[in-house]
């Protein structure tokens, strides 16, 4: 973790950053049920979820959010901030035990209404220890332009 | 937390529900950190945060978003399921201190291409104690018909 | 969990309610041990455990019996106040991967001597996913008249 | 937290041992309500709490009752075995902030009907740091007899 | 846990005192890389640890020592303070559902440049369960002398 | 976190790196003890902290040490492993609200017996917000050397 300036103009389509990867343990999911006090049995009741198609306890789609996106917080930018999400998807449930890890790609920029400010996509990918797809999103940014002249 | 039968044909455009609240604490932020490894300076340095514009620690956005859907998981419905979030934004900070509340209002009902199901649209608002909106997003669930019958 | 008002008159001897499951990890124990200190071998430390009658890590009763009245703790009465608990028993030990579910069943009701006031016990009952019970208590409740004319 | 063997007989009437004090921290309730599932807004919802007679959030009884039976929880006695509790009161609300210490004293030995053990009863008492009784209940005790002798 | 006054002259060469054991689980390396931010793949990538010598996830460094001292943190002694520590080893690695335990030995008593004191070593050392020694260090206290008689 | 390939010969004497900071919290204090079980009055009981020199609760040492030293933990490097620590020393005590930044100095490097590495040591002080130091200690490890060819 630590501070890496990037202006608008310092984003490149197309270049990627791979997180290392983490291991989502039933600690992860009992303490995420305890944070937000989702303690639906899907997480929480391995008995109930023998008679579900998926036979075992699965991590909470939420879980999996703030670990992926917690995973790609490496590098403070104080020329941008989030302003949200979008198509947030959950692909593939992810089990006790699976290894997720999160790939970033730059997939847009443009001008932002807001002035002196670009917008930026990166399309967040969640991958287990299979490389099978369990999450994806697009996270914006608005990042400050470098030169904001309204002359030129 | 109870099992809720809810059909695709159950949901009614318009209605909406209401969470209790919760005051988000610097025990949640430091949980949060510790879950997702994002320790960021605008979350766990209150020293740095004086300098900044908003003076004081703030709340992680995944932290609002899991708190906040876990705040509108009270009713297990086993005839739909969670397919993702879309326009998930962070409008306002939350601080230490804050207590939110989450209201959930079905805005969108229409059949989708999955054979058999509905999507429904939850639209998410999360507000603080002065109730300033701080965070939206849409939730996108699959419902099953009722009645699938191909020839009605 | 929501708000569900309830007076003295609207008990009903012999109702019962019935939770959802819950399996208590290993998480649940190392948790309980660093929220109350007690770290005994008998939910520490597993090679000690071999040694003893259940060859290995019980549940601490305080975490059971936590965990239970959390399960029963659904609905917020505000016409009513819990007094405390009677009868608490330890039947079976709980282990790690056991799956608990809460019963609990009203089995009294009488005026208080708190002047407006009737006494109404709550009989919790736990079981295990084999449904042999592992712990008892009797919860009391002092629920508001609603009728609490003198004259009457 | 140490081994000390204790039979029956080696129990005696009126001794009483004082447990050291702890403050019962914001944090404290936010695991606990982790750990239970119980969110009410008592323990939770700050702005909910000014609108109610205390004023302030107040700590969950089962919170009281676990850190207050992990404080007696300092010697390990082979020779018995916890069968349960009696008569738990919550007398006084307990905020954050609060330091709480504990004081058990044997108040009942009777032989039990188990045949080689005794019957002990623990009177805990907790206090909060102006010593206002804020909770008790008896611990009851099976500890084996040093003499089984039947002739005896 | 229990105050126990010992002054410099108090302490004996060569005496020792055993901890109880306890089971090092996922849950304890979880929460220890929440509480330190260390995520790095040797305590949370079981997939990446299949490929490293040890095949397995290991527990930090900093983990085991501190539940090291605090298996050690048995008694307080109001004459003493802990200077810091000397010659701190990593010896073996710990893997999840290993079960340690501390020994303590008095190995150096001298007389501190700090008037009035004495400097009191113990060296630490942590065995797992088949009695390997896993890590050891030398924890320096500095202790009140009793006679203080600067005559003497 | 990433990976950075660092060789004995790649280290240099004086080099320093310097954390992000971090407030240490309440929060921090409570899941330490919950680690560790060191529930010492010192750390655990504000109202005894009051008649104590230092008025307040302070942080554990242990606390102290796992903190900075994961603020340390910003890159893996495959060419070296962690040997342990010296002189380990707490300067002055952290408070609840204190936020520590963490200093590593290359100030070592050395052939070692081990074969073919050679002995780094870091030395790392941990500021408070008043830029005092507040402990000290020199982490040492061995670093594979780039060229091993045993005829130079």
């Amino acid at each position: 973790m630590h501070i890496h300036q990037q202006f608008y103009e310092d984003y490149q389509l197309g270049v990627s950053r791979l997180s290392l990867g983490r291991t989502i343990t039933e600690s992860d999911i009992v303490l995420h049920a305890g944070q937000t006090g989702d303690f639906f049995p899907h997480h929480m009741d391995a008995e109930w979820c023998k008679s579900q198609p998926f036979k075992q306890r699965i991590a909470h789609g939420t879980l999996i959010f703030s670990v992926a996106i917690g995973q790609t917080a490496t590098q403070i930018n104080p020329e941008a901030f989030s302003k949200g999400y979008d198509r947030l998807r959950f692909i593939k449930p992810v089990f006790i035990g699976d290894t997720i890890h999160t790939k970033v790609t730059i997939t847009e920029a443009s001008l932002d209404k807001k002035p002196g400010y670009g917008k930026i996509v990166e399309h967040v990918e969640v991958f287990n220890q299979d490389d099978n797809l369990v999450m994806v999103c697009d996270h914006i940014l608005l990042a400050k332009l470098k030169n904001t002249d309204p002359n030129l």
